[in-house]
């Protein structure tokens, strides 16, 4: 069939990429960095959106657009954002094509088209929005702003991978406009809960919430909160970040406000975001060597029915019956699919949807109605069990909160399992290099052991945890005075 | 309060901008032509996504996205439309920054991170979507393919307004392959129909289905279908475009299919798509000097409820009466908003909602209380009619229903009466330049008879309509013969 996966075991890397193309993800394009995500795959994006959306309008929030374009000169008014995304600018420098002298039937960049001022594609949209807001900010009544963008973004990295780091991947960015330091923490808090709901209780994606250190911060902010997640093969995934930007934009733009007191200040702000690499790290935490496996929540096709029959007599009993469980199951808001092509045998389909990581397969023969029963296979476990017709619907309701729910055990087993601590430098190196996952160990807090760290063991501090109990110790590398345990890991 | 708006007569462009600033649809931004779209403008771009996006469902189309850059190699393949789009290309030719040396602060395109290609900021997806279907289409199973994709575009339009013709804005564009020609201009029709009906049934929009003439086509197109609307000056605006491509991207990237007897043949194409232009021919049509009106089907606040009270006792219990009512609405899926806030006034209120085109006011005073009635007004009409509490629910519900079709009604009756016959050049000129609206005039089909009416007069043929009636006649222009009479308008 083509559709074999080398297993994790063997490549993981390719495992992934893999999996991506033939579980119908995504596809590689034309354009250096950039990926097709096809029909399934945005329809697993869809699905995430909407559960995320009605997150940010419950909080208060609302949709806007701006533009695609950064004027040069706005991009580099906060200089730490800007200093930190400069060097992966996609940068549009004139605004016309014209025939090309030289070459028939080709195209050329007109030279008299040279823009004035270039344009940034948004890596990150704060200094379009925050040139914005000075325009809708003068008191406190026009706040708290709290606005949410669905958009694209582009950052041009040198090593892509689908779905993980892509040069253009899709985004929510929501940035907010507060009266005080104390609401504008409030708020970066609560959209990080938000994050951490949504990736636990809907991508079955158990995270760590923690703040990030000063080196790994979003460039222009206080304080970076995220979510770490972690995958199979012991590599973390950031899922998702939040961030106090102070007043740091409120001044680069000049957005002040007056006060029930009629005082001027300046705005406070956040920022927070997640993107299409979340199906990145869903395929990689859940997935096996036999094709995807998505949490029933968010899976577009939640369960699948494929008949099982020797002629079109047959084929229209088992129909009939297959009609009667479609109608129940829609009614009680699942998605299914009755797969009833004849071209494809019932061998390859079962394959085909193993690949795809639909939760639930119903299987239904000729022999299985005059019994009045189907066989149900559950794709975690890949259990299959002989369920009566009569109740089909509460069971495969039931089935489904429970795979929802194994799915979180599973990889919350797997991520505690593989939090280990490490007392001393060389113990930290061989926990990853075997083990891998999260290692907790001791740091002395500058930025100076975390490069170092970095360069000699590849691995990055990813958070300190909220609510990180103070311990006393050395740290692994320099030996200094140490007050609390940090999360290093290898990462994407 | 500063709201006021320049009459439509006065000014109607001017009224045009100023409503759709004063009204929170959208608002300039720092990019030349590129605009944002503000809260209240995003969330009834929101209810137009989402009936269309069913729409689109509902006719077996699925979702995916393509990248925003087009290389250069690839926009260029299909000459027709890459001649057509060139003049309006943002082209992006660097990937990275970096400081400028002489000027503390600033940075600078570093020339040393040219690409070797020219990346094109997509106009319209064409070609990169059919340099992907390549490898998605072989045979005749893998056909229809029936893609939507919801995103950006970037035309740089010299002169832009708000809405009708900005430099990025927002769309849908619809790509789908089929076996044969058939079928293709099939579904170049069903799509044409989905669009008329989402513009008369749920935008409140009369529209004429028609056909362009071989200058108004789109570029690359075999034919280009449409659906025209007539807007308040009486200039026509093109609401929707849908495209029969033939065969000409098939050819242009090498895109063909093995049929059920192995003969290979190339695919046959369509493209259709609306934009975020809809949203200025929806304020265009139906807006008064007043301010905005919405059809309830899409307006994101359909009905507001306003307090008229002295005190906190009075608010208090109207309050507590009002929560009822919205229950009652909200229980009906009708949006509700309760605005007790008290900062402003209810007659600030009444303006600011009327500004706004929410299609139903309720003002609720303690006297009215006591009368168990409260006084409903409607947008479109102005008229005030006091209403029994009871029954309120059903009242309002109906009361949507009439609003949003006697907007229609009323849409369609001007639009009626600005279709005028011409049947010489003193009289189509003297139309166009008194009453305006469509005109109905002869034409020899000609190119050249086309140009010079548009020249000379400023008019451009707006369509021939579906199951135009075939007359004999004599071209208003050149004097040739001519078989039928056809649309002309001025037009945004």
């Amino acid at each position: 069939m083509g559709k074999e996966l080398v297993s994790r075991e063997q490549d993981y890397s390719q495992w992934y990429n893999d999996l991506i193309i033939k579980g119908s993800l995504a596809d590689y394009s034309a354009v250096r960095g950039c990926m097709v995500i096809k029909p399934y795959g945005y329809a697993l994006w869809e699905n995430m959106q909407g559960v995320l959306d009605k997150m940010f309008k419950d909080t208060g929030h609302q949709n806007a657009y701006f533009p695609l374009f950064v004027p040069k000169s706005l991009f580099e008014a906060e200089e730490k954002n800007a200093e930190g995304f400069a060097k992966e600018c996609a940068v549009v420098t004139h605004y016309r094509l014209k025939a090309d002298p030289n070459n028939k039937g080709k195209l050329m960049v007109d030279p008299e088209a040279k823009l004035e001022e270039e344009l940034v594609v948004r890596p990150t949209s704060e200094a379009i929005i925050w040139n914005t807001y000075k325009g809708w900010i003068q008191s406190y009544r026009d706040l708290p702003l709290l606005i949410n963008q669905w958009a694209n973004v582009v950052r041009w990295e040198m090593r892509t991978r689908l779905f993980l780091r892509t040069a253009e991947f899709l985004w929510q960015e929501g940035h907010t406009a507060h009266a005080t330091k104390e609401e504008a923490i409030e708020e970066t808090r609560r959209m990080l809960d938000v994050y951490a709901d949504f990736a636990e209780n809907w991508m079955a994606l158990p995270v760590i919430k923690g703040v990030k250190s000063p080196n790994e911060r979003f460039a222009g902010a206080e304080d970076t909160y995220c979510i770490e997640a972690l995958m199979q093969d012991g590599k973390a995934l950031q899922a998702g970040t939040s961030h106090f930007l102070g007043q740091n934009f409120a001044k680069a733009f000049d957005v002040k406000f007056s006060d029930k007191n009629n005082q001027l200040d300046y705005v406070w702000a956040t920022s927070w975001g997640v993107s299409t690499r979340l199906i990145g790290g869903l395929v990689m935490a859940h997935s096996d060597d036999d094709g995807l496996i998505l949490p029933p929540r968010i899976a577009p096709i939640q369960v699948v029915i494929v008949p099982i029959y020797k002629g079109d007599e047959q084929k229209a009993q088992i129909g009939s019956v297959v009609a009667g469980i479609v109608a129940q199951l829609k009614g009680m808001g699942i998605s299914v699919k009755y797969d009833d092509a004849d071209h494809n045998r019932p061998g390859w389909k079962f394959a085909e949807y193993e690949l795809k990581g639909v939760p639930v397969r119903i299987a239904v023969g000729a022999r299985d109605l005059e019994n009045k029963v189907v066989e149900v296979a559950r794709r975690d476990t890949k259990e299959k069990t002989t369920v009566s017709l009569e109740g089909i619907d509460m069971y495969i309701q039931n089935l489904l909160i429970d795979i929802q729910q194994q799915m979180f055990n599973k990889a919350k087993a797997f991520r505690d399992d593989h939090i280990t601590e490490a007392n001393s430098w060389d113990e930290f190196v061989q926990i990853l290099d075997t083990k891998a996952g999260f290692v907790s160990a001791h740091w002395d807090g500058t930025a100076e052991t975390e490069d170092k760290i970095k360069e000699l063991a590849k691995a990055t501090i990813r958070c300190i945890p909220l609510d990180n109990p103070q311990e006393d110790g050395v740290c692994i590398l320099s030996g200094n005075k140490s007050v609390q345990r940090v999360l290093f890991a290898r990462a994407y």
